[in-house]
């Protein structure tokens, strides 16, 4: 025990944070000691208050401090449309572009048999209640990620809903914007000149 | 404003820490969604027992949660010899090599004319005065850190003790263990070359 206990607690803190290791730990920890009393008293209200005030909103499990979330209860989105994805910090970004109007349905996962997660293990069930409960929703977009446990995810629940007569559709594959074709991967050029539209 | 408010005041928080930019913050805020209650609870208290129950030792600078601190309270220990480090974690460093067992002085930073730091900046004069009140003392260990700024405080509190008659000694420079010739910079070679020893 080389450092007196109130660091050490500390500094055990930040190393059971993700990608943080011991050098980091004790680096953060001593920075701390430099911080001002009122920022590391908001720091530690901000940290209990993230925990005991946030929940996922009971419709579309989106993170939030108030349940249904604010997109669920904003009456100006468009309810016809829902955009299935994987994980809240996905909503954020599609958010962030501004463009998209309908709802959301957070998955909290994608499946992966490998790691023994099927469909009852992410929110498919809560997904299929909301389409059958919700009669006005007439598309639904699966917006997984693009690797395999995505892939796979959106074809289980593309799968799923055909009999439901909904609109399932999957976002575009292709080059992102900005980028090389030169160092596209193949996987991608073939699915790029697959998804070519006429201009 | 995409995240609700709990969580982006965590994430202003985490962005705050060094080293941690706005997609590390994000992943971290995220990341203690997850964790247990219970855990974050400790986390939380843990910066503030952290902030409020550490101060530096009134004798040597060291960060501890007891005035004076554990070393100096330490009757095992030699108090002929004191060692000026620059940081609260090289004073941890020097103790985990489990081989020193005299007492220690840290500065908190080192003489740099360029940032406009004198030795008033930094724990010089409590040095001076702590000589003066502990006669025991026989040897001064300079371990400021072997760079510029380092050095030149070695030089500056060499000098500064010189009338006192107190042994001062400088850590040694050289190749460290397991490096490779072949890599050293030619400074630390002359050092190492300079500072060679009959075997």
């Amino acid at each position: 025990m080389h450092y007196p206990e109130p660091i050490s607690k500390l500094i055990d803190s930040f190393m059971k944070l993700p990608g943080i290791g011991p050098k980091t730990a004790v680096r953060l920890a001593f920075f701390v000691l430099t911080m001002k009393e009122d920022t590391v008293l908001d720091f530690a209200k901000a940290l209990v208050n993230a925990k005991r005030n946030l929940t996922y909103c009971s419709t579309c499990g989106h993170i939030t401090d108030q349940d249904p979330c604010y997109i669920c209860q904003d009456t100006r989105r468009d309810r016809s449309v829902v955009c299935v994805v994987q994980d809240p910090k996905d909503v954020i970004a599609m958010e962030k572009m501004k463009e998209y109007q309908g709802l959301y349905h957070v998955l909290h996962g994608a499946i992966s048999p490998m790691d023994g997660i099927g469909p009852e293990d992410i929110n498919v069930p809560a997904l299929l209640k909301r389409l059958q409960e919700e009669e006005v929703i007439e598309e639904v977009i699966l917006a997984t990620n693009p690797n395999i446990e995505g892939e796979a995810t959106a074809m289980y629940i593309s799968r799923l809903l055909k009999p439901t007569g909904i609109r399932v559709t999957r976002i575009a594959h292709g080059l992102p914007v900005g980028g090389d074709l030169e160092y596209a991967d193949e996987v991608t050029l073939s699915k790029a000149l697959e998804g070519r539209r006429d201009v």
